[in-house]
């Protein structure tokens, strides 16, 4: 049970959690604090958060978790700001697709990891983005990452319990990974395929036939393409703070694709069909 | 009205048709050939065709229209087989994802392109395939291109109404291209998807976090995966018979990673949200 909860950047991520532990009588206070006041009057309106404020360190004022959801790179500024405001118990938590930036963010800022900061990444997302897109279930069976640290010193026990329980207050199933074995996962599951996903349009909307395109897609193409329409900003972010573990993953992919063009060169069918016979069969067992 | 249909290749899209022009009485009899007896029994048994044979000439005796539902590899040994058999006003129609390739096929069997062949593709499937995923309302609502020749001898225009005529009955949208311009345009849509699709899973399953991958895949990524559950072998011939434009696809979309690495390691935030923006605002306006 959380008394006071703060949210930076009350969009799809922030207002999700607000719906869903408001939801579940989780929280007794909710308050919203973001630049953008229209977007926290909308927040307030649609009743995702009790009361809002513009000022970061007016909204960490008595809180007992503070849950930061904005893009990746608006997290150092943010913590800046607040750094000396934090109130002495204060849990402070994150849902960042990437991790070790974030670590190394609240380093630069606070010369280590806080012992109560709990670094966290629901794995649950919409292709829609902002408060409006806000639902209360958006967290119910997924899956939430925390990666605690050990060093220099270890995440506080208690402030590590109280994050888990108050995903799984959504609904969410709540697992631990190592800060890098994260960021390296994420980078293959999640973030090579929106990459993918956002260049792919591109390298359609700019050829020759790009008239025709979207005239002429199947249904696999709009599924195929549905997470380009993901929020650029977030992508940016993600793309620059992820950026090592992207690059390698981005770099075994372009080998693979060299490797299909020397075959198709070659006219190699056998090749060619046991790498998408081995695909098929790896996409059908995982996903049954 | 079809009085006597013959089929080469009963699976999804063989299958498929037999069904809609069956529910929709377009057709008098439907007479399934292929080299795997069981496939034809099978098809038999769900009520898809009406007899089979495993002899390509005895297929096509008598028939009215031949409709070769074969990947495009087998379109070429099937002419063959069937050349001298043919009935003077028979119509040749096929579903091949490639359409110059069918054409080529077609020239070197016959000397040249017969008027009485009219080249298609219907922009619909499954991942599944086989007759077992056939159904009857593949085709309602979908695209069907048709894509006559001018020269050295016109499509015949009575033939290019009948297959229309055929395709409008399974509930289909029938448009016609050239066939050049139909290879280009689906090298961009369908072939370029399929392939990073395939290629993706691939990546992901030879990665250092593959365990790990489907484990914590959210779901996008089974979204964006989809097609890599295609059948393997369609999709090695469609690589290999629309090298060209395929090729011309890929260079482009090697070319817009390459562009993506370069602003990364050069952390030029301004590019990549451009880009990132841009194909969001190009897919949210295709896809409404």
């Amino acid at each position: 049970m959380i008394n006071r909860l703060c949210i930076f950047g009350v969009g799809l991520i922030g207002g999700s959690l607000a719906m869903a532990l408001r939801k579940a009588g989780y929280c007794q206070e909710i308050i919203g604090c973001s630049r953008q006041e229209a977007h926290l009057k909308k927040a307030q309106q649609l009743g995702v958060i009790d009361r809002f404020t513009t000022n970061p360190i007016e909204a960490v004022r008595d809180a007992d978790v503070i849950f930061l959801a904005v893009p990746l790179g608006a997290i150092r500024p943010i913590l800046e700001q607040i750094k000396d405001a934090i109130p002495e118990q204060a849990i402070i938590t994150d849902g960042g697709s990437a991790k070790a930036c974030v670590k190394e963010a609240a380093e630069d800022v606070f010369g280590e990891l806080p012992s109560r900061f709990v670094l966290g990444h629901p794995i649950a997302g919409r292709e829609k983005s902002g408060v409006s897109a806000a639902i209360d279930d958006l967290y119910q069976q997924r899956k939430v990452i925390l990666t605690p640290v050990d060093s220099p010193q270890p995440t506080d026990p208690e402030a590590l319990a109280i994050i888990t329980e108050m995903w799984q207050a959504t609904g969410a199933t709540v697992e631990q990974l190592g800060v890098e074995e994260h960021d390296h996962i994420l980078a293959a599951t999640s973030h090579l395929p929106h990459v993918l996903a956002f260049e792919l349009v591109s390298t359609l909307t700019n050829s020759a036939v790009s008239e025709n395109v979207f005239h002429y897609a199947a249904g696999g193409f709009e599924d195929f393409t549905r997470i380009a329409s993901s929020d650029p900003v977030m992508w940016r972010d993600i793309c620059l703070q992820n950026k090592g573990a992207i690059l390698d993953m981005l770099g075994a992919f372009e080998g693979r694709l060299k490797t299909l063009k020397k075959h198709m060169l070659a006219d190699d069918s056998e090749a060619i069909l046991a790498s998408f016979a081995a695909a098929k069969a790896a996409r059908d067992e995982a996903v049954k």
